[in-house]
């Protein structure tokens, strides 16, 4: 019951210290779907599995991978709609950004501007934290970049990340298989195995998602028959 | 009494990570009418038992089915209060949208939008979420869409789906019959058969309502005449 | 004690998916004095016990049906502050919307502008629901109408529907003798007699309100004189 | 305790669908002095006990009974600070609506404004109801006119009421000697019959008000040595 | 306990139609330094005790009774910080006044917009009453005048009063004394002996204040040097 | 328990008349490092421990005593961070003072405007009091003052005072060798013996601190130096 | 459980005179990654303890140092999300006052406005405490500082210093070693090897960064070559 009164204010600490809210939040993002990217010696990846309820939901309609700008794209693990309360403001201040300098903004000055939101919802009376961690990455003149954003509004500059459930093993199976020098393409190969790890039941080209920024291309999601092909050679 | 302290502030996180808000919301939606929703290969229809306290309701003015534009409809299960309250942002959104833009709001802008006023009322103070989903569906450029809203503010875009009481055993109904190539006159079949399958008492054309947007048409409810037509064809 | 907690906030779902507070409100007006509404072939009729405390009270300064617009009559069950808050913000509506449009407001827009004022109150913080229920019933361009509103901000339009204490019994009485080609003085009689059912004491022309609008002409309320021959003929 | 907890929120209806702060003014009223009104033939009289809290008071200082126009007079039961923030509000109303029509405020008029302020304070968050029921008498070219105002908000037109303590008991003793053809001077000999019922200790000149407004002439509150003189009549 | 959730919201009724932070802050009056006034045959005196923490005091720099205007003084019993903010509001409000109207505030006047103020703070929210009583003593062209005001924003015309500590006894033993053709000097030395009587440690002109207005010149607070004087002429 | 539930409010008295909160500030101040104040025939002094947490904290880095203006200082005990707060409002304070009017603000007219924020923070809702007590000496055309404010806004006019950790023991210490005539000089050695009383350890030229405002002179802060010969001189 | 009520409003003294949130918050510091600033002869540095959570962390991502201007520099322990928030609201004011007055900011101006807004952050409602200690240094025209920040808004001047983790068995080293006539070379010795007293595991050149200002040049952040430099000199 003391967890309830210290979750009672958003804004209070409990006796250790802690912001009872984010660690609750942080428990809503690691019962979620997972989400990983990748950073490789040409490119960038984020995947994701998807859940589909059930047989009916029209498969080609979700995206949990978005695009932020045409460099820029973001996977989440948490609540879908607080995703796109920030996915909005990404886009705007993107949008933003590049109306007033007249070039695209940096990856990391996006970061540091979403994480800022993300902060304020921990220190504000009348809200709560919002309910995901975010993987970010793209491409700007300084390379190739991943970040991740918690609810607590802190990020982290990776080679190679997972969030969501099962993160921890998830990331130990990557930690294994991942090289500096690891091409977009093998990087795509492990991030599916990687899923494959803790997926329940029959992965196939609608329950992940994958999408890559690599050779100085835009930011793309890949299609359903391109997961596809990507299955197909891993078995 | 622990659930009571976690509810009490709208935009607090439970231990686990849940928003019990969001949760007892769903509760209302799955304690409510039954109403579905299913695309066929050339239309889209929303079908709801539609409760008449007595006999001495005015049969003909109760529409749980409503258009928010000529060729898109929705349909709710839970608080009829709130339902009128989207119904009416969702209608002034779409009129906007037209009168900016020359041309009809496409739908799935449209439940975009209706989806971030519901995912708002989550996560703001002095407010509590609406209590019911949607289901949305009609016609634009892209052809026939059925989506659905959460109190969450979740969407989905469905093939077919139901919402509110019995949601789980009507889906299961759906499943087994639903196929793609269905036309829009047996997916009102279906429709009727799904519905039948958790009605209490005897269905008649005055406690169901149907709605169907099929051959680039508009959006139309069916008259109680029309119904019973459907109904004798079943029979 | 549960439920205290639930009731705090007026915004807050109770675990099942109840809003506590609207419960309680329509405690309120099922533990008040009754009132009813019957939609006549040629007229529509509202009539109400009119409680009072004692000899002393001045008979005919009560009136608990009230016009809205000439054409518009308005009763309620539950809490009579309330009641004209409500009585107050109906008559500016339709005077604002028969100013702007140059004609009278149709019952239904009139209705929906209500009870979407009800429905707000139990949205919003810091204040509490609406403790009555209202019927509404007037004639327009479409003919006669009977709506009752609940504190929930829920509406109906009915052909002949009971409110306040024994609304249930009252209803099961009117439903045996109600029929759609009832005439309105039939309406009248049926009205006293239903009230009659559950009247403790002596009903007089002081201790019941009727109001009457058919053959196209005004909602009128009868004069104490005017109901005591209706209730000498029902003797 | 519950009880406590409902009490919490002002504007939160208990189970029963009662507002316990109302209730709880109420029993405010009815623990303090009470006062009473009767309306005669050609006038009408308000009366109060004048609680003297020992002999060294300024016994010519405290006026229950206030004038709020020429014409309207208003006393109270309860809390004395309460009486004088809508004293102040009834003088101003009555004043603005004089200089906007260019004659007196009809009673009615002024009650239906101050009832109204009273309501809003039973249903706004951050204040508390009225501490206090009002008697208002006065006269307009409709006649003389007699209204109680409660905490509630709700209000009543009586030919003769009490309030306060004993207010049940006094309003018994007023019904037996209550006729409508009453003369203003026996009311007055009744309204002093019905204070000593209920009068602990001595009743003189000095601990009981009277105002009467009669014959056409402006409410007048009668001084001492008036009193006095119809305490003599009364021996 | 259920005390404690009755204090909870200050604008909250007890069952009892009690305001417990009303009666809290009596408590706190009543357990303060004794005041007192008396309203003589050509004048009107204060008088009250002065607690000196320790003989380190600056004898001469705290005054409790302090000056409104030239005509009218004021003393309390209660909470320093809280007089201090209404002798600001009373000297701007007689300020005020006397520029608008060119002649100086009567005491009645002055005494109501105390009053209002400080009923104020007892209906509205996030504000506590104020934790005082207040005696303010004058001359206008009406005579001589002593008020007191409770927390509760009631005021009372006196013609002698006590309020503070033991102030049931000091007003037995003024009541005993009072006579209404009291000379201003004699008033002096009751109040003197007044104060003695629940006086702890031996009194001096430095632990009693005593404030007079008479014989039409304005209110004057008497020196330590007048003071012991008069405590001369009693031993 | 209890306790807690009167703190809850910050405006709330307890049963007692108390308000928690200032009893809670108060129970800051008095665990906190003592400082004292003195005024002599000639002059006026402020003397404080200074805790320094280790030897490795700049030494001079640390002021407790500050200028307000030339003329005015000020010590606390108690929090540092509210302190500060004070501290920038006092200066504001006595610059407007001074450019409005020309000269010095009073000493005692800067520490009304003082003790009017302080009282102010234990009536509003929101915030809480300020969690020290003040000492404020200084000289003006009136001559020498100190003043003392606490955290319910009262203040005080002292010859001697202390606050702070062993407030007591230093009070009756100081009024054993306070007199009338005492030297600045003379005040100075009585400040460090009186620290001394309750110093824990060693106490030396940089962990006390002396202002001291004589002879006509600007308040001025001792250096570390001269200290130390004052400590020299009391060996 | 009484903690729990204590810390439900962020401005409430518990009845020993403490902060709960504060404390708390500082709890949060003590349990973070430890940091230090040594001011030597010539300069003046920061470090600290950098923790990567796992090899897939992009190793030069991180900067817990940070600049604020060319000048100054500031590291902290605690919470990263609420450091960037003052970070920029440092770096804002620098700029500010660099503007207006046409040179940098006083090192120890800029403490005290970080300082002001930590303040802020403990006395008003609706938001926390920061959850961290800052250390800044930096140099300006009088010569070189070293400051910390506490979350209650206390600043200090230090020689040298620690926060976080084990700050009080690193203070003991520090103090140990500390001399004022340390190099700034052997500073940086010193800082490694305190923070090597506590460090679990391998410290390497990713997993600490230095900040040194010396020798009138900009505060500069070392590399992790220079880093390296320094750890194989120690070994």
């Amino acid at each position: 019951m003391t967890d309830g009164h210290y979750s009672f204010s958003l804004t209070t600490f409990s006796p250790t210290g802690k912001l009872a809210q984010i660690e609750y939040a942080l428990n809503r993002v690691s019962s979620s779907s997972p989400a990983l990217g990748i950073r490789a010696k040409n490119g960038v990846i984020l995947a994701t599995e998807k859940k589909t309820p059930n047989e009916l939901i029209e498969k080609n309609s979700i995206y949990k991978i978005q695009h932020i700008t045409d460099h820029i794209g973001m996977v989440y693990a948490g609540m879908p709609g607080d995703f796109r309360v920030l996915l909005k403001k990404a886009r705007k201040e993107a949008m933003i950004y590049s109306l007033q300098y007249g070039n695209e903004i940096l990856v990391k000055e996006l970061v540091k501007e979403i994480a800022a939101v993300v902060q304020e919802f921990t220190q504000s009376g009348g809200v709560r934290p919002f309910g995901l961690s975010l993987l970010i990455c793209g491409t700007d003149i300084y390379g190739y970049h991943l970040y991740q954003i918690d609810p607590s509004g802190c990020y982290f500059n990776w080679l190679a990340t997972c969030i969501g459930k099962d993160y921890q093993n998830n990331l130990s199976f990557l930690e294994k298989r991942y090289s500096k020098d690891i091409e977009t393409e093998d990087a795509i190969h492990t991030a599916i195995l990687t899923l494959k790890e803790s997926y329940e039941g029959v992965m196939n080209e609608h329950n992940i998602e994958i999408g890559v920024a690599y050779n100085n291309k835009p930011f793309k999601i890949l299609t359903p028959s391109e997961i596809k092909d990507y299955l197909i050679e891993l078995e």
